[in-house]
């Protein structure tokens, strides 16, 4: 990059918010997924002026802005392409405003999930969305790729909460989109085309977040089955009973395995599946839910049933779901984590389709994830050094993706499309979708400055 | 318009699915505001294929198409400007599939909203969103304006509901958005983006709206107060200690006393506001979150409460507030019905406003609506043959948005923008947010066909 514009990137910034050494660059060319891609040079701006600023600079000068967060998306989201700026967003971290009136808080791109949970916790309150990198992650990156998690099930997606942004736009113009009211129905809803639309329309540089008052109890459930109908038609009676758990994860037989061999938590390695229930609400309600869950995990023909009610005991119970991702890449180093969604009646033949997929293609593939919502995980354990094993994988994916659409499914449930699925796009979109998108982004960004590449 | 058009119509939706008759055509004319405007042509399709070569044959020939369903809307969004086609989808009234599985439902857009509760409701099923027009207004229309209703502020409004769509663009392609499932980030949440565009980015032809199981269990609170800041500080406090009422509504003196005098329902007229609290859920939450609310009530020194169990019961408490859309016009026959919403704890402070608006312009407006989610429907009841009261209540509707976005709200909680309200729009979304409105219309609609003068 021209001397020049960096020195100009300074003078917005400050000479101690600019990296353009090569070793220090490199820090910030890659995000959770296999995929790598090092900027030119890195900005940390603070404040909404700033990145104004460089926007416009970089619409003036034709160099393309990658915003990024903490770099633990899922889809490559956040990966620079042919160099360019990186945008991190991490000094934008304030929590601006808690309101226990309005039920909403306000927030900058940089503040990390987790931190906010705990300080709306401390009022009383709750924010629901619950990706697993929570500790780290940003709520801008939340934002970007519309995060999930497992309370999903209950209480909706990143999506559901936000009310209002403001946004940088990609020519670099400040714009406010939402508000502090939850219905506003006033022009088309930006709020939600931002949310999810992976940096490529608009950088977030302030958040408002609907709050909800937080949950008086919770009971946990650790159920385990000999028969994968059997979980599923589980899931499916404890809904049709009018339960909503907060969340409903399961676990398949190779992600049983996998943790139990790591972990050594006493799970039994011949079960077909194990469900991790949670069930939250007024001390009332959770007695009342977790007895019909109950009576329902034993009409299933449930091989064991755990259920806890202390934290200490909630925690023993949540430490096999929090072991899977450490557990399965101890056997080999590279992750594929992949999260295609299905219609909630199709998980167990998703599960099996799944097994076929492994089978062919001899590949290391537990399934775990969100049972409510349809939500798997399906995770390639590979090793990237192995070509013949990569080419596999990579085959195997695009059996992965195609197997979810057959059962009228999605690519993506909660970690976007990135540059990891977007050539898959078109098989779930059409052409026709495809355009209408295109038109979109193109007409916001004409000189394709934000984020290029991405999705599309 | 041209006999060689109204041929190519009658070519696709058949000789008796066309009206172009002068006395015909004026009842495709209205919707629920006091907007008029007659089309050239009114079209019934059936199925997406012939509004896809309506849209098709208006792009070749330069005409305008406003769609349309049973025309209760309440911002003018669906009244035709300068002609053109309107596009009535009533015949598309098919309810397609209930999954209970899949906790969903596929419908046409000419489905009334009404018929889509009692279908699902018979199977233990739950659709929330609830406009007041439900009886009549169709599933497309609400996908349109973003429709809400009483029991939004706990389940939502339309756009939460909205799984996917099946859209004919404003080019005459059709592409599908979203899917089966509640998690889907697969490009850019265009389901939400159509949903709440009024007409304006594409034609919604079918829909799947996703379902909840039933609450089990039903009670309601009639909540008599002599001070409209106890009135406010009680919905404040029922949200503070955890308990979300399905409706939560509000009607101030001016209403109470209406109601009254047309009713005959013993309210006491000199009362300054009335809530209406129904509960919904488990049996056990619903008697816990009513025995919360009454002590809340009795705390914040209410006058009087009646809770209601039984059915009839209920039906009689509801009846003050049902009555009030037809009590207000007893007085004078041209309702202006708003909706502009504040941030909840600013519902004291926009009534008082209101009240002081009404004083200046010499205008009888009631107030009632949401309390929950700070959604008040003003409603200015004047005479539209009255050339000198329609122009004061203008200047009154100006203020009633000034003021609620003076208090950080909307112009628009769920009626949205339409013709009635462009004008205002820059007020709230700035220049940037309009330009960037603009930019999207015009990248998916060049040649400005779909709804062509609404929103901007």
């Amino acid at each position: 990059m021209e001397q020049r514009i960096i020195k100009r990137l300074e003078n917005i910034v400050g000479s101690t918010n600019i990296i353009f050494k090569p070793e220090e660059r490199i820090c910030y060319s890659y995000d959770g997924t296999i995929q790598r891609g090092t900027p030119d040079v890195v900005v940390f701006p603070d404040g909404t002026g700033e990145v104004s600023e460089i926007i416009k600079l970089a619409n003036l000068e034709k160099i393309p802005v990658f915003p990024r967060g903490a770099g633990t998306g899922l889809s490559g989201g956040s990966i620079p392409q042919h160099g360019g700026i990186a945008l991190v967003l991490t000094r934008m971290n304030r929590i601006k405003e808690i309101s226990k009136e309005d039920l909403l808080a306000v927030v900058e791109p940089g503040v990390i999930t987790g931190n906010l949970h705990q300080e709306v916790e401390r009022l009383g309150l709750f924010y629901p969305p619950d990706p697993a990198s929570l500790k780290t992650c940003t709520m801008g990156g939340n934002i970007a790729e519309n995060a999930g998690g497992p309370r999903a099930f209950k209480y909706g997606v990143t999506r559901d909460y936000v009310l209002g942004l403001e946004v940088v736009t990609p020519t670099g113009d400040i714009m406010q989109t939402g508000g502090r009211t939850v219905k506003n129905v006033t022009g088309y809803d930006l709020t939600r085309l931002l949310t999810g639309s992976e940096g490529t329309l608009g950088v977030v540089t302030q958040i408002i977040v609907r709050l909800i008052p937080k949950p008086k109890d919770k009971k946990t459930a650790l159920v385990i089955f000999d028969d994968l109908d059997k979980a599923a038609s589980t899931v499916n009676a404890i809904i049709s009973e009018g339960v909503i758990p907060a969340t409903l994860e399961i676990m398949d037989r190779i992600t049983i395995e996998c943790v139990e061999k790591t972990a050594h938590l006493g799970l039994p390695i011949d079960a077909e599946a194990v469900l991790l229930i949670e069930v939250d609400g007024s001390l009332a309600k959770v007695s009342e839910d977790i007895q019909i869950i109950e009576d329902i995990c034993t009409k299933n023909s449930c091989r064991a049933m755990e259920v806890a009610s202390l934290l200490a005991d909630r925690e023993r119970l949540w430490k096999a779901r929090r072991a899977v991702s450490s557990a399965i890449v101890q056997l080999k180093p590279t992750k594929i984590s992949e999260d295609a969604t299905v219609p909630r009646s199709k998980i167990p033949e998703m599960i099996r389709r799944l097994r076929e997929i492994s089978e062919k293609y001899n590949l290391f593939l537990p399934v775990f994830g969100h049972a409510g919502d349809g939500n798997l995980h399906p995770n390639i354990i590979a090793d990237k050094n192995d070509k013949d094993e990569m080419e596999r994988a990579e085959k195997a994916v695009g059996e992965i993706f195609k197997a979810a659409l057959d059962l009228g499914g999605t690519l993506s449930g909660e970690h976007g499309i990135g540059v990891m699925k977007k050539n898959y796009l078109e098989g779930e979109m059409g052409a026709i979708g495809l355009n209408y998108l295109r038109a979109i982004k193109k007409a916001v960004d004409p000189q394709n400055i934000l984020n290029p590449g991405k999705i599309f």
